[in-house]
């Protein structure tokens, strides 16, 4: 073998958003891609083959089965490793780097067969950070079904009432569980699927990643996070809003504009060249010089204890961050910006929006509004 | 350190069944699992521990910040691999087994520092194929949906009428996005979220996995693939029906009875101790025997070219299967019975039922209508 050395990837393209990328094909089971440096090809089962002849963007689709049959010949019962061994073979590669992902029971199977294997580290494909104007319009359109959702959520909200701690929507009490329905159902209408959307209501909100559950409270925060991916497209969208059905607490409004102004400061920020440290600082250092400590509080974190943002596009979380670990922020990123502050006493407050950064600043994909906090 | 040897999985738990089911934990980002032998631990960051303490199922959740500072007196910028194996060192093991899906990037970090990795083969957790009465509860659960879905869809179809070489509905042409919609939106009302449900029309479904798109056609068949998660459970269902809109031509109608013979034939034999390569090898035989041959013709795959199953649960395709590699049945294992047949010339036609073994037979957990080609 020569020391040749490409790219392979083993994975589900519908698990795996960096096969997706390589080869713009869809498919629910591992199939086998590699890039010799001139040349892209897929070893596909019979299963898949004709399908991906016809949609796959490579050189070329080799028959998994007929290599399956050669491998027969050296090894009684081949695993796919040793089929993949034969293919490398054939195209001259004795070395090859993998995602960092890359399953370790191929490559020690790889390896033991004489292949150097290598994880080329996160992010795989660099140029997958800088979105072309074709997959900024693809995520500002989730973005649009985003909102639309969110607007017939707060509709919902809008149209009911509050009877003591309850809020009764056509005769019954409305739940957090009803709201979400109205969120996926109408994304689903648009051919985007939401999961693990969040509308978390008081206490529950204080959690960041909690979904919230049960009844809907007056007068206490609730906060819709809404990240869909679209299933034409495949490119999500990501968006944040907090609301009150009823009347806020002053510490809550005050939360609120501490937030929105920690956002705007972030979003000012933002442009290609800047470092997504710094802006996490600065967004921190707002909400700290209006009064909102974080720390840990009765063994619980309390304050702003996430990242300020991160990359969305073909998976909900991928680089670059705004957050602790230092990242350059380049044209062509689509990151979200989203402070929150988290208050056992008070409820939760998180402000998200999606922007495309851009030579001299950034772009809001996002038009949903945010000016003050809602009271429903 | 000792030569005690645990498991360790360092995953997303919404992307990684087997960690879901490890913890029952469910998480966007990768957080790390070890199982000592006795213990079972989470480390979580700031953002996920509080979560985690209240809702996962394991003996303790650690602080992933604690660790990260203690790495960082070693090690200038620590690796998660870093952290880890300080807390590998701390619970004593100087080996671990991994998931055959284990990041290389972290293996090969892990075996720099002195840590011992192995993948440990597939199936991760045996016992997940063996499903308990309350994760048959949730897959029957979620097949009711899928067969609420599915009708709703066809009673679309059956309002709809026949003109020329479309099929009207409302005034226009009912297409394959309509009918998705439909069924994708019913299963959402549900809490199901499915993605890349496959309707198929004429030679769209002659490629198995082609999702299908365009109008819908008369006389020709139509295959619903709808294999929807339920959000609340987790846990998957798949079932399939082909229909025609109009009149079946005389070897669709012979097409259809010939799949229904093979796939009642398949569940016939299908019962703890049976092999999951005889019941596919006598399925495949009986459409032989009925004179539908398989094989390339003008370069593309014909006949049944696909496995006869597969088992479902947290993921939709998991073992065992029922197919040309050999898998033994046990009860409790849930799996489908899905023979197709795939012409150009005719059309496709696929009835896909899921079973569970039993120590005597399988019990179906599917009892939407298959007995003839419904004709709307």
């Amino acid at each position: 073998m020569t020391e040749a050395q490409g790219l392979l990837i083993i994975a589900s393209s519908e698990a795996d958003s960096n096969l997706y990328y390589a080869c713009r094909f869809l498919a629910p089971d591992p199939f086998v891609y590699v890039d010799t440096g001139g040349r892209r090809l897929l070893l596909m089962t019979d299963l898949e083959i004709d399908r991906a002849r016809a949609q796959a963007r490579v050189d070329e689709v080799l028959s998994y089965s007929a290599y399956e049959s050669k491998a027969r010949q050296r090894w009684p019962r081949p695993h796919l490793a040793d089929v993949v061994t034969l293919l490398l073979e054939d195209v001259g590669l004795g070395q090859v780097e993998v995602p960092a992902s890359f399953p370790l029971e191929y490559a020690d199977r790889l390896r033991e067969r004489g292949i150097g294997v290598r994880a080329r580290p996160d992010p795989l494909f660099p140029e997958r950070l800088r979105k072309s104007p074709e997959e900024i319009a693809a995520i500002a359109a989730s973005q649009r079904h985003t909102e639309a959702a969110l607007q017939a959520a707060l509709d919902a909200l809008r149209q009911s009432e509050i009877r003591g701690d309850l809020v009764y929507r056509n005769g019954r009490p409305l739940t957090t569980e009803d709201l979400k329905k109205i969120v996926n159902v109408a994304l689903m209408e648009n051919d985007c699927v939401a999961q693990h959307t969040i509308i978390a209501c008081g206490t529950d909100g204080v959690d960041p990643h909690n979904e919230g559950s049960g009844p809907i409270r007056p007068h206490q925060s609730i906060v819709f996070d809404i990240f869909p991916r679209s299933s034409p497209s495949r490119y999500f969208a990501d968006m944040t809003r907090t609301v009150v059905k009823g009347r806020a607490s002053d510490p809550l409004k005050r939360m609120y504009d501490a937030v929105l102004a920690a956002q705007l400061r972030g979003i000012e920020l933002i442009r290609a060249g800047a470092s997504g440290l710094a802006v996490h600082s600065e967004v921190a250092q707002a909400l700290e010089r209006q009064g909102f400590e974080t720390g840990v509080v009765d063994g619980r974190n309390q304050g702003f204890f996430h990242g300020t943002g991160h990359g969305v596009g073909l998976d909900i979380h991928e680089p670059p961050r705004i957050g602790k670990v230092d990242w350059g922020l380049e044209a062509g990123n689509v990151v979200t910006v989203e402070p929150g502050l988290y208050y056992p006493r008070w409820g939760a407050v998180r402000i998200e929006d999606m922007v495309v950064v851009e030579p001299a600043g950034c772009r809001n994909l996002t038009s949903f509004s945010k000016e003050t906090l809602l009271e429903l």
